[in-house]
C-alpha cells in the first residue's frame, strides 16, 4: 500500500492554543523520512460529534489516518471509542495492558493505580497493541479495507516513544518503497552561508535531494532518497554526500548525531579524557547541557558558575588586581578561568567563559553579546572572543555552542575558528 | 457576530514536519482570550485544490477562518489567489504596500527590493489591510456573508506581530463580549490530586469555568470568565477564585506568574537576600534556570557543579571520610554543601543537591530518583530526601522545582513540606 496520511489531533487544550502540536510535526518527519505523504492535520476538540465528522472527512481525502490524543483515563478521554464508532469495531479488554500500566505506577510514580486507569487497558477488536513502557497509554494501529487507522498517546513523550518504537517499524513492513535520509550538523556558519556554498547542488539535487534547516545559531542539512530498498538509497546518496562533506569541510561536526555536546562526549570518550567548566555569563548552562546526557559522568568533572566577581575571586583564584586591571569581562579573566578550573578540579581541558549576556552592558561598557571564551590545557591556554549579537537565550545558547565546538576542534586536531591567542 | 474560528495553515513545510504549528497556538491563544472559539485547526501543503478543498469544509462548521501562511512572494505562495477564488473577489493592488515594502527593504534588508515582491501588494477588493511592519507580506480581513476570513503571514515572528496588533483588535470590535482568565500555579500536588482537591467545584463551574493543566511536576488552574466587559469578567470570578485559592493553600505559589524561579526572584529581591547552589545531579540545572532571567545577578551569586566525589572534597570541602561513612547521596552530604557554597560565596541561602539522576543505580544501590536536598542558612541546615522516580530528565527537572519551592517556602515563611530535619 502507497499511505497518504492525515493527522489528528484530539484535544481542547490545543484550540485554546495552551500547547502547539508538536506531535503533529514529530510524527510528520518520522513518517515521511519512511516514504508516506502527509497531506493534512487537523486539530480538534474533546467533542465526540465534531470528532465523526473530522474522521468522515479524513476518510474521503487520506488512506492513513493518525490520531493523537484522548487516550487517557478521565471522561474527555474519548478518541478511541470515537473511532471505534466510526469504523465498526468494538474495544476489547487486555488483562496484559492492566499488568504494565499496574507496573508502570509500582515503579515509576510509586502510587496505586486509580481505577479510572483500566480503561486504558481496552483496545480495538483484532488490532496491533503498541505497548507503551513510557505511560499508561497504550497506542494501536489496524486496518478496515484500504484505510489504515493508528491512534497514539498525546502526551508528547510518549507519542515520540512509540512513533520511533512501533509506529515507523510497523509502517516501513506496510509502506512500498523506502525513504532514507542522512542529517549533515554544522556550526559555524550561517544558512544563507551554507545555501551560498551549496546552491549549485542543491538545486539540481532531486533524488536524492538536498535541504538545509536552521536551528539558533546552527544549520542542518538533510539529503533524502527514495529508493525500492535501503541499499539503493544509500548507492544514490554516496556521491552527493562526499560533495557535500568536502564542500563543508571542518564546520560539519557530525552526520545523523544528536548534538554538539553529544558528538564532544563521544570525542573525550574516545581519548579517555575529561573536562570542567567555569561559566559567569552561561550561569551553568554548558554544564546542565553535558550533563543532560546519561554517561556525562565519565567525561565532565564539575565547574564553578561565578556571577559576581567576589565568587570569582573566592572560589576560582581569579586576583582583585586582575579584575581591577582588566575587568571581569576579558581575556585575561576568561584564560584564569579555564586554567584555574583545571588545576582545581584535574581534569585535562577547562573551559572558561566570561561576557555580558544582556539586557545591559556591564559596568565597564562592553556591549551586550561580548563574551571571552577559553581553553585551557596542560600545555596552554587559548581565547577567543565572540560578538554573539543581542538577545540573552541566543548569547548564552551561542556561548554554550562556541564552548562545545571548542572542544570538538580542539580534540579532533583541527585549528581553532576565530580570533585565538594561545 | 459570536465567532467559531477555523486556523489553517498553508505549507508543505509543515506536512513534512520541518517546523510545528506555532502560529496556530498563538492565534489560539490571543483570540480565545477575545471570546473566540476555536474549533479546529487544519494544515494542508502549498496545493491549490487540496486548499480550495479545506475551504469548502471550513465554511461548513466555522464563521471565522485564519489562513496562515503562503503570502510570500514565490511561485508556491497561493494563499491570496485561492482564498479569493473560493469567496468570489478580486485582487487589487495597492501602490502604498509597495512603499511598505520598499521601506522594508532599504531599511532592514539593505538591498533592492526583488520584482516578485510586488506580488505582495496584491489584497482582496475591499478588505481591511493589516499593514506589516516587521516583514513584506501585509495581512488582511474581510467579510462575505455571515463568514469572516483573515489572512495572516506565516514567519512566526510576523504572524504574532499582526494577530496582537490587528488581529485582536479588529476581533474585539467584531465580536460580541470578553473572556478574562487567571492562572493558579501550583507546585507539589499532581494533577489527580488537584482535580480531587476541587472536583466538586470544577463541575459546577460553567461561567467562570475551571480547568486544570499539567506540565512536568507542576500543575495550572485556569479560571475563565465571559462577560460583557472586563469589571464583569473579574466580579464573576472573585468568589470562585477565592475558594480555589484557600483550597490549594501554600500549594499555590503564583497566579498569572512566569515560573517558580522567577517567583523565587521576586521575593529574594523583595527580602534583599542572595542565594548560591552546590548541585551534583542537577548538573547546573538550578542555576541555568535561575540565570534564564535577567536581573538573575541581584539574587543569584554563583555555584558550584560537583559531579564527582574529588570535585565534592576539593571545591566544597567535604570531607573524605564523610563521603566515605555516608555515601555522595546522603543527607549529610546535601547538608554540607549547602552549608559549604553559602559560606565559600558568602550568600545568605545555600542550596545543596545531591543524588541518582540514572540511568543506572549508584555504587551504593541508591535507586535512580532518590534526591536529597537541603537548604541552608546561617542559622540552620533543613535537609529534605525526595523520591523522584525515573527518567533522568524527570529526575532533574523535578529535583530543581524542588530546589525553588524549597526556596519559596522558606522565603515565605511557610512550613517546609516532606520529611525535613533540621
Amino acid at each position: 500500500m502507497s499511505y497518504q496520511a492525515e493527522i489528528i489531533a484530539v484535544g481542547t487544550e490545543l484550540l485554546l492554543g495552551n500547547v502547539a502540536n508538536t506531535d503533529a510535526q514529530y510524527i510528520s518527519e518520522a513518517i515521511s523520512a519512511v516514504g508516506v505523504n502527509v497531506l493534512y492535520h487537523t486539530a480538534v476538540g474533546d467533542n465526540p460529534k465534531r470528532l465523526q465528522d473530522v474522521i468522515a472527512t479524513a476518510r474521503q481525502r487520506a488512506n492513513l489516518l493518525i490520531f493523537t490524543g484522548g487516550l487517557g483515563p478521565t471522561y474527555d478521554d474519548l478518541t478511541k471509542e470515537t473511532v471505534c464508532q466510526a469504523f465498526g469495531l468494538e474495544l476489547e479488554f487486555h488483562p496484559e495492558i492492566v499488568e504494565e500500566i499496574q507496573h508502570y505506577f509500582d515503579t515509576v510514580f510509586r502510587r496505586p493505580m486509580p481505577e479510572c486507569n483500566l480503561q486504558q487497558a481496552y483496545v480495538p477488536t483484532g488490532c496491533t497493541i503498541f505497548h507503551n513502557p513510557v505511560g499508561t497509554a497504550p497506542g494501536c494501529a489496524f486496518e478496515v479495507g484500504d484505510t489504515a487507522v493508528v491512534m497514539l498517546p498525546g502526551v508528547p513523550r510518549e507519542c515520540i516513544y512509540l512513533t520511533d518504537h512501533e509506529l515507523v517499524p510497523w509502517l516501513r513492513e506496510k509502506h512500498e518503497g523506502v525513504i532514507l535520509s542522512h542529517d549533515l550538523h554544522i556550526f559555524g556558519l550561517t544558512e544563507p552561508k551554507v545555501q551560498e556554498i551549496l546552491s549549485d547542488i542543491m538545486d539540481d539535487a532531486v533524488n536524492p535531494s538536498l535541504a538545509p534547516y536552521a536551528k539558533t545559531g546552527e544549520v542542518m542539512v538533510r539529503i533524502t532518497a527514495k529508493a525500492e530498498t535501503e541499499a539503493d538509497c544509500e548507492a544514490l546518496m554516496a556521491p552527493l554526500l562526499e560533495q557535500v562533506k568536502e564542500r563543508l569541510g571542518t564546520y560539519l561536526y557530525g552526520i545523523d548525531v544528536k548534538s554538539l555536546e553529544d558528538t564532544v562526549m563521544g570525542l573525550l570518550k574516545e581519548k579517555g579524557m575529561t573536562f570542567s567548566t567555569a561559566e559567569s555569563c552561561t550561569g551553568g548552562l554548558i554544564s546542565k547541557r553535558i550533563t543532560d546526557l546519561p554517561g556525562a559522568s565519565q567525561v565532565f568533572l564539575g565547574g564553578i558558575v561565578s556571577y559576581t566577581n567576589e565568587v570569582k575571586m573566592d572560589l576560582l583564584g581569579v586576583s582583585p588586581a586582575i579584575l581591577d586591571l582588566h575587568g571581569a569581562v576579558s581575556k585575561h579573566v576568561a584564560k584564569l578561568m579555564a586554567d584555574n578550573i583545571r588545576r582545581f578540579t584535574g581534569s585535562d581541558l577547562g573551559i572558561g567563559v566570561t561576557g555580558v549576556a544582556g539586557p545591559d552592558k556591564d559596568d565597564r561598557g562592553n556591549e551586550v553579546g561580548t563574551v571571552y571564551l577559553a581553553l585551557g590545557t596542560k600545555d596552554t591556554i587559548a581565547c577567543m572572543q565572540l560578538d554573539l549579537g543581542t538577545g540573552r537565550d541566543r548569547v548564552r545558547t551561542m556561548a554554550a555552542h562556541h564552548a562545545f565546538d571548542l572542544l570538538r576542534r580542539f580534540l579532533t586536531g583541527l585549528p581553532l575558528e576565530g580570533e585565538y591567542d594561545g
